[in-house]
């Protein structure tokens, strides 16, 4: 299926039209026609070359949401015409605990899971290309379910990632009523955090390091909201946080935040900084036995979890749309942190190019 | 009551003998004659006065072993003739939720715990002085009975520091059979760490950088030992712990071993660096959904609960006996790392002196 789409030919060139072939349906596949596709820091780093392993031409894209125009014949639980969304998983080995416990996501197969782009199908070694494109054909078991309105799917493609990587963390650290919840960076990850923690029924606290970003978190559904580079507002909240979710991915100061758990709080981290954070200061661990940990996106049961949660609150990501010619300018105003919080592609843009 | 000690008078000079003033007993107190006072590391960091704050004259040990001498009105656990032990702490607030989960290590009162030595009596601002000494008058609340043979009193001292601080953490991350956990150094700590692990029912690896530890590893009970500078041995460990107690305080590189956790495994730290730690990969974290912890020796419940086990299956710490009169070659010889695998004080040294 010839295929049109935008990939960057090396790391330093910019995106540009780029035609490939997506595979034949097999039996389990369902083919779809994307509608929206999500623009993700990870999209950035990697169409830039700026992580190892960049695979050329790389077609970018892991927030996809379209409709299906084909099913395979094994396939149960979709057909065509069904809202279907892809994240960031195409395939992972299917065998080892953590697939078989439903988390995709840490597969320890030989190859890990496979990624929707810059990614490896198993045992053939070819690249995946992702959902800077009109088509995709994934296997039944990564694609996802979306019960959302129609009028909403632009805003549903962040949930594939931004959604699902703060959901997961949030859900496996119990998050809840009766707990008092910190988000760390109000960005494309953060403001699904204060969404679904605050859904979820905790007490949340945003932090930021800009004022002006006070009332849009309270906006987002943050109770409290804390400038973090004010230690006097910061000490208030000593002791007192059963988890927080720190979304920021650029080396800072965690001991700020440790500080602020309780004993046997956790602070998980969901981004790779380029240069390391300060050393964490041991004693912070020790004295309260808190503990740092880190999560990655989620799983796929935990994906629809997820979708079906968040179409039943009426969730979505707040975005700005760009259409697929206006990338590198979307690409460049990311790196500002000039959005909120998420654009997203109209895959329509392409289609009619 | 007029006591016997040990004292730094200030950071500089030699430990030496002091005598002070045991309070009379109250009715909750429990008034003991010291039998043996392990020597913990910390000793040496306050008599020296390498932490801050130390308040001279210091009076370290909080390893104690002792016989009942007399017991306030109110003291319901506790006769005349007892043996009983006494650890790091002496008293904290009672009402916290630390205190009231029974760990009291982690008191959120406005001093937090009392430390058996150089601690601030909660209201009275006095420091406490510690086991190096031939009596002591503790509440009952902090007094725990011991169980062990008459003639494993020595070995069990050690129990009261370097024993709840391994056994806290290994309850408290579910170490038992089943579980791969590693142990790293063979210490004080580590060799209890080896011993608590293995009769709970673990397998059990050791980590040491010396070859010339594994054979003793092997008898501690550890099933195998792995010498963490052979990065290929390391190597065929990846992905397999369970948990992980870290005894090591010295600054080191934490990722060759966080990188041998399972997904959601644990690596646990006991020991503060005096420098920073190299800073963690947070990748580590991430891409398994692992955890950096700390743990702080333990509390009253759990250390009652530990000394009960090392009595039922025999367990006492390997030591070497001094005399109190020796205390500052036994400092330096810990230096060296020279003591399998804790000094004893027997405090009739002292008392016949």
């Amino acid at each position: 299926m010839s295929t049109k789409a935008y990939a960057a030919q090396t790391a330093k060139t910019p995106l540009a039209p780029f035609t490939l072939e997506r595979r034949a349906v097999g039996a389990n596949d369902v083919a779809i026609d994307i509608l929206f596709c999500g623009v993700c820091h990870s999209d950035l780093h990697t169409a830039r070359g700026e992580w190892g392993g960049v695979k050329f031409p790389s077609v970018p894209g892991h927030e996809i949401v379209g409709r299906v125009t084909q099913a395979g014949g094994n396939v149960k639980n979709f057909k065509v015409g069904d809202i279907v969304g892809v994240g960031c998983m195409v395939d992972s080995c299917r065998t080892c605990p953590s697939c078989k416990d439903g988390l995709e996501q840490y597969c320890e197969g030989p190859d890990g899971f496979t990624g929707t782009y810059n990614g490896t199908m198993s045992g053939r070694g070819d690249n995946t290309f992702g959902g800077y494109s009109t088509d995709i054909v994934v296997d039944q078991h990564f694609v996802l379910k979306i019960n959302h309105d129609e009028s909403d799917l632009a805003g549903v493609a962040p949930l594939l990632c931004a959604g699902i990587t703060t959901w997961s963390p949030l859900r496996h650290w119990n998050v809840g009523p009766g707990k008092k919840v910190g988000i760390v960076g109000i960005g494309g990850l953060g403001h699904m955090g204060i969404k679904l923690a605050h859904a979820l029924g905790a007490h949340v606290v945003a932090f930021t390091t800009s004022e002006s970003k006070r009332q849009a978190a309270l906006d987002l559904g943050a109770d409290e909201v804390v400038i973090s580079k004010n230690s006097a507002d910061m000490k208030k909240h000593a002791l007192s946080f059963d988890f927080i979710l720190n979304t920021v991915a650029a080396p800072h100061n965690l001991d700020a935040f440790m500080a602020l758990l309780k004993r046997d709080g956790t602070m998980t981290l969901v981004g790779v900084p380029s240069e390391p954070h300060p050393s964490p200061f041991v004693g912070n661990l020790i004295f309260k036995r808190r503990q740092l940990a880190g999560s990655l996106i989620g799983g796929i049961p935990e994906t629809q979890e997820m979708l079906d949660f968040c179409a039943k609150h009426n969730i979505t990501a707040d975005i700005e749309m760009i259409k697929m010619q206006d990338i590198e300018n979307a690409y460049e105003r990311m790196l500002k942190s000039d959005v909120k919080y998420r654009f997203v592609i109209d895959m329509n843009s392409l289609k009619t190019a």
